[in-house]
């Protein structure tokens, strides 16, 4: 993970290539092979994966959920590995139906799972409806972060986290 | 720009060549060189860039007016060559600063400039306020669309624009 995460940044992902990353880390590329399919999914891993095991915080508030949310998202997007990968990766997943379907079952679906709770907490409080399109809501938020920060290219100012979940959040509230 | 649309269609972006078009259209690779400094910018404006002329309708509210941004927008990233070529386009801006700067001024601020309307009659109708972050609503709307439809690669059921148009509609609405 390291070694990959490593190699993308000094390199960009076009230039990666599973039998460097094995160099770097000492190993066979064999020994990759066994556990990822290809470089989409082994950067994917290493760039994405590594600080979503913590659950959404409870701040009190739906908006001060996705704010929260938000931080994390737009940090996890800001990462040089990440700015040097994501492109390249979002292309290679578009491209190749299987990837994408074993990216969104083994990674996605997982990942939006554990956010499930912040929007089940806010129905709780009243804040949303239960029929909340959340697949939709999610997209939003990193598709919203996706485009501004790394196809845009705007630096991500600190207010950014407080304003997409001012929108967003007030766009599901319940009136 | 139809040589250009077919041939993405047909074999995909990677595999889309300055020469293939030229042989396509029957003029010379310098004829193309003359008007777009390259694949990236030559895709982009095939493919995105038609259907941009007509200004957005006034529906008589910021829901409606929205919805119908968002059907244009649903309708112009699922051609086929516009699914085709998203991805791999992305990649190509996200790598190349100074592409990404000139398809920015050229394209994407005019682009913005045209939907400015939308925002400002709905400040007129006392729907939304006047310091309204334009920007970051509309890479919002645009981040939804393509994460949604391109990456995660859900079809566009019919709803969509109307759900998206909702939850930002509303988010960013005066109280």
């Amino acid at each position: 993970m390291t070694a990959t995460a490593e190699l993308v940044t000094e390199v960009g992902y076009a230039d990666t290539s599973i039998g460097a990353v094995a160099a770097r880390a000492g190993v066979g590329k064999d020994t990759i092979y066994r556990r990822w399919s290809g470089k989409a999914e082994l950067v994917y891993e290493a760039v994405f994966t590594q600080t979503e095991a913590a659950p959404a915080p409870d701040t009190g508030s739906l908006t001060g959920d996705l704010t929260a949310l938000l931080e994390a998202l737009i940090q996890e997007f800001s990462t040089p590995a990440a700015a040097a990968a994501l492109p390249g990766l979002l292309a290679d997943f578009a491209a190749d139906p299987e990837l994408q379907v074993r990216i969104r079952s083994d990674f996605l679906t997982p990942a939006k799972d554990g956010l499930v709770p912040v929007f089940e907490r806010s129905v709780q409080r009243g804040e949303a409806n239960p029929g909340l399109p959340v697949d939709l809501v999610l997209d939003t938020l990193a598709g919203a972060v996706f485009f501004h920060v790394a196809l845009v290219g705007e630096q991500p100012g600190p207010g950014l986290a407080t304003q997409l979940a001012a929108i967003v959040g007030r766009g599901i509230e319940t009136r």
